[in-house]
């Protein structure tokens, strides 16, 4: 199988996307991905944080940890970032589905070192919580030691979108059983202090969009439900 | 490498548990697997709906669809379950975490035939909306053949869970910066009926139940941000 076939999508090719756009908006959309690698010929699906700049994907974790041993070595791995959106409940069991969007990212990582290990750890940051990394104790030396960050190169991906309504058979549509789609949102809510915060230390202006997330979706929710 | 091995926490051992209601906790909790298994030598991950039935997971896809295929012939197969609940920032970059569950589940999964297969369907169509299977079109001859459903045994699993406040360095407790909780919840919205429902189409009780979820979680998120 010649490289370019991974990422081809085999099945519903309509819900293919392969511009770099869009794979870049599911990418900084999601901040969680499950990366599959092979130890002892095993295949393994760990969940990890991460943070996208150009063409790459940054990781971080323990320098013991099996993920951080198993990549660093170069081997081929697989990172899936999955955003779901909704339950499409059709009226026949078949056509059920999910709204969602989902890249699948074929590539091999490196470790990083010097500058470049503490650059890849500001991408993560930065992308987690933007403006965070300006207001931390920077890492020691010695926590920079125990800390692997490893930046994977997308070499090949795949986007996969579902949006929309139920699509039924035309049949199906006289059936007298409940259809539509129940929409789902991951919602932050308001940061929740420290109880040994110093009592006069303010919630930082860039924790203030994940209050302000809540509070919309929370109206939101308010509205749907009158 | 045996294969107990493969779940055994390498890192950070207190979050693991290995208790069989720890790991149905998370899986019932979930309904969305990452599945990682190789095609080819090369690590895939997929993300798909699941259901749990005892020491099973119930998987299914298009006959046709690569997933499949690679599952049906018995291969090693990985399936994680990951819920994120929280952001924990810490004053230092390098005591930041994550409040998450996870499971790993290790196993081979097989096809399904005849009632089995149906029952199998049944089980995914039950752990994500419970009662709606008794509300549909179940599915015809040709739909069953179009759709292949997998039984998953699960014969190795590691959870591991990661709650509760930030934990810094004592020395960082009197640094000047902002530490806490951000909390993430999954919010699952009114169900939004499909424009070509018939008008006097109730909605369904079992549905009722994500109604109550969504408003209960905005009043939650209004007194959060009062």
């Amino acid at each position: 199988m010649d490289k370019r076939s991974r990422a081809r999508l085999k099945r519903l090719p309509h819900r293919g996307r392969y511009d770099e756009a869009a794979l870049h908006e599911v990418l900084d959309a999601g901040f969680l991905a499950h990366m599959g690698f092979l130890v002892d010929h095993h295949p393994f699906v760990i969940p990890t944080l991460y943070g996208r700049q150009n063409n790459a994907l940054f990781l971080h974790g323990s320098a013991a940890s099996r993920m951080v041993r198993a990549l660093a070595v170069g081997v081929p791995v697989c990172a899936t970032v999955t955003l779901v959106d909704g339950l499409v409940l059709a009226r026949s069991a078949f056509n059920h589905s999910m709204n969602y969007r989902s890249a699948v990212v074929f590539g091999t990582a490196h470790l990083l070192e010097g500058e470049d290990k503490l650059s890849g750890l500001k991408v993560i940051s930065e992308h987690l919580v933007a403006g965070r990394w300006q207001d931390v104790r920077p890492p020691s030396r010695k926590e920079l030691k125990a800390t692997s960050v490893l930046r994977m190169t997308i070499e090949e991906a795949s986007v996969k979108v579902r949006q929309g309504p139920v699509l039924d058979d035309e049949a199906d549509y006289s059936l007298p059983y409940w259809a539509g789609v129940v929409p789902l949102k991951i919602n932050w809510s308001k940061p929740i202090g420290d109880s040994r915060l110093k009592p006069e230390t303010p919630l930082p202006a860039y924790l203030k969009s994940f209050v302000e997330i809540s509070a919309n979706d929370a109206e939101r929710s308010e509205e749907r439900n009158r």
